[in-house]
């Protein structure tokens, strides 16, 4: 089983350690596929995607890509399809209900770089790089790197990922957006993590993933589709229950006392 | 009258003192309603909002949230028919053809801040706090900050706001984009705030109200349809008068002579 | 011919020198217009422009702006047919198969600062200095500076800009995204440059063009359309045979020897 995962409630935990340099192959993707139909049932609150991995040359690796080599004699057609499913993945990492957060302190290079614009935030240690080498393989980013990536960073630095292939550290990544925090080491990231949880913990499940939802479905909407997202958001809120237990606990929060929110209420629309 | 409102042409002041902390009700959309009705008719050229208010415990406050009390016997319809009028109010409030800054030199919480997403610009001080806590109450922000807080401060840190509820100072505001200057106090926010209604004075009204107007309605558009919405600003620009005006005081400007703009000419669509 | 074009293959350089500011009037646009044509057919990788103009006082100049001289005695309709062809002329540059950099030592106004708009990457030195005047001569910029500014540095500055008509310097350009680096002077940029041809020279023609022109068109469009656009890219980059291309020389490229890539082929869509 190449994906490590650690469920320790309400955190689960997605270690990245296989191969020569974490590469992502057929059965990595099965084995995501599985965990997010877990998570989407699940009522866990937080999803923390790392590696530990090292080359044999003690390179410090995220995920260093696609898996290339099972491609090797794989007709075009076969590669095109692998392709839209490598989207789909990611298409549906990116909707789970969790907050969902990336540590990375090695190189995040292709699909590794596509993973992480399906997060909903990203540590970085000094070790970490990135990079897009695709055009340099004579392909575009099929997983969302091409028409994701500059919702997160904007044009001008997907072009030059993309178009020129330039590698980064974790201080540029942090200026332009690609990570939102950088950390001393890994140990420092879990300690990020731990606060990062007890935050979650504090608010309701069902409010979080419905905030979370109607910020990932509003970009390319009119305002009026997007104001109509909101309200059905916050009528989910109303509906579950969740507002009037809010309501209820007022007091209570502001003594610090924990308001004991429901099982997460997902949005059917 | 909970806003204190003074007009000295071409500035409005908007004031927040009232209550314990501004927290914003019934009575306060009411006005604010009466405000915008005004703006969208008069010459004034600037909107400046700000508050001098402090908590019984000496805590500086722009704008602490909504006025939660008021709802304590509310229906539940009562609640969604209040948010969707509290949207509505921040809706137009945005497309108000002033420009409108807002000085911060306390706690923007939760509608506080969502009513910064409504303005054209944000200078804080360092008393300056800003979150959106709705989340932790069982709801989500409903009056923009959901929908609309990606535009100005990008996804990542929309979800952290509102998903993780983090509390942020002005130095991080400023970082992310949430606000667009720093400075050291409320006096010195106010002498910036001279020098933009210097620029505004020496702006053709109906130029800047048809280019604020275009900004506002270009996201979510094809560029087919953001480029008509330019042309069409264009137009009203030669269709006013305006653009022959400038022409004709041409080496005046450059003597720095003051145009003799005419007064604001509004668009139709 | 005011516009100096000189082809060293794969770069094409244009430079700016002519009138009093490198003012934009109807026979560059002219030139313009042909130099496009050009580009859409070449096999050239890199476009760079940039101008060591200085005003008879010794002002450095990208480009002051549009001809607003020529323009003295034109009516109200061939104004707005001019402007509608200025606005065509850059939307069609923003296309080109190039990476185009600008590289801005000077002063870059009105349309000057629309042109930056168009391009892929820009790069300045401490003289540069940006502003859009366009509201303070009755009109509002109508070259993309209205519609497409904000797609660049975010709505609050593009308001900043446009409706206050604030002029800022190289490092505040750098702070807001509007330039992507500062460097010491042209000289350096040049170098820059050279680095960011040897990166386009490594990379599939193909692959760079189709990644470039799916991150155009991708902002505006519903999350499926723009993962077809995607999907789009890559089949170009399968059929086109740079993807088999790719994988034959993958041994050859960890060694550091250079893919023979094929002339680029475009996207027909």
């Amino acid at each position: 089983m190449p994906l490590l995962i650690e469920r320790t409630d309400p955190v689960v935990h997605l270690e990245f350690g296989h191969g020569k340099a974490n590469e992502i192959g057929r059965s990595e993707l099965v084995e995501l596929e599985h965990l997010i139909d877990e998570l989407e049932r699940s009522d866990a609150r937080l999803l923390v995607s790392f590696s530990r991995k090292r080359t044999s040359r003690g390179t410090p690796i995220f995920v260093a890509g696609a898996n290339v080599a099972e491609r090797a004699d794989w007709s075009t057609d076969e590669v095109r399809q692998h392709v839209q499913w490598q989207r789909r993945v990611l298409a549906r990492l990116r909707h789970i209900p969790q907050f969902h957060v990336a540590l990375v302190s090695g190189a995040a290079l292709g699909w590794g770089l596509e993973f992480l614009i399906a997060c909903d935030s990203r540590i970085a240690t000094p070790e970490a790089t990135f990079a897009l080498p695709e055009t340099g393989l004579g392909i575009v980013p099929g997983a969302g790197g091409t028409s994701e990536l500059q919702s997160l960073i904007g044009l001008p630095q997907a072009l030059r990922l993309g178009a020129l292939g330039e590698t980064i550290d974790a201080a540029e990544a942090l200026r332009i957006g690609l990570v939102q925090e950088v950390v001393c080491d890994l140990e420092q990231a879990m300690l990020r993590v731990d606060r990062i949880r007890d935050r979650l913990l504090a608010n309701s499940p069902t409010a979080v993933a419905a905030f979370k939802d109607a910020c990932l479905r509003s970009p390319g909407l009119s305002y009026a589709d997007r104001s109509a997202l909101e309200a059905r958001a916050y009528e989910l809120c109303l509906d579950s229950g969740e507002a009037q237990l809010g309501r209820e606990h007022f007091e209570d929060l502001r003594k610090g006392i924990a308001v004991p929110w429901q099982p997460r209420v997902r949005p059917r629309w």
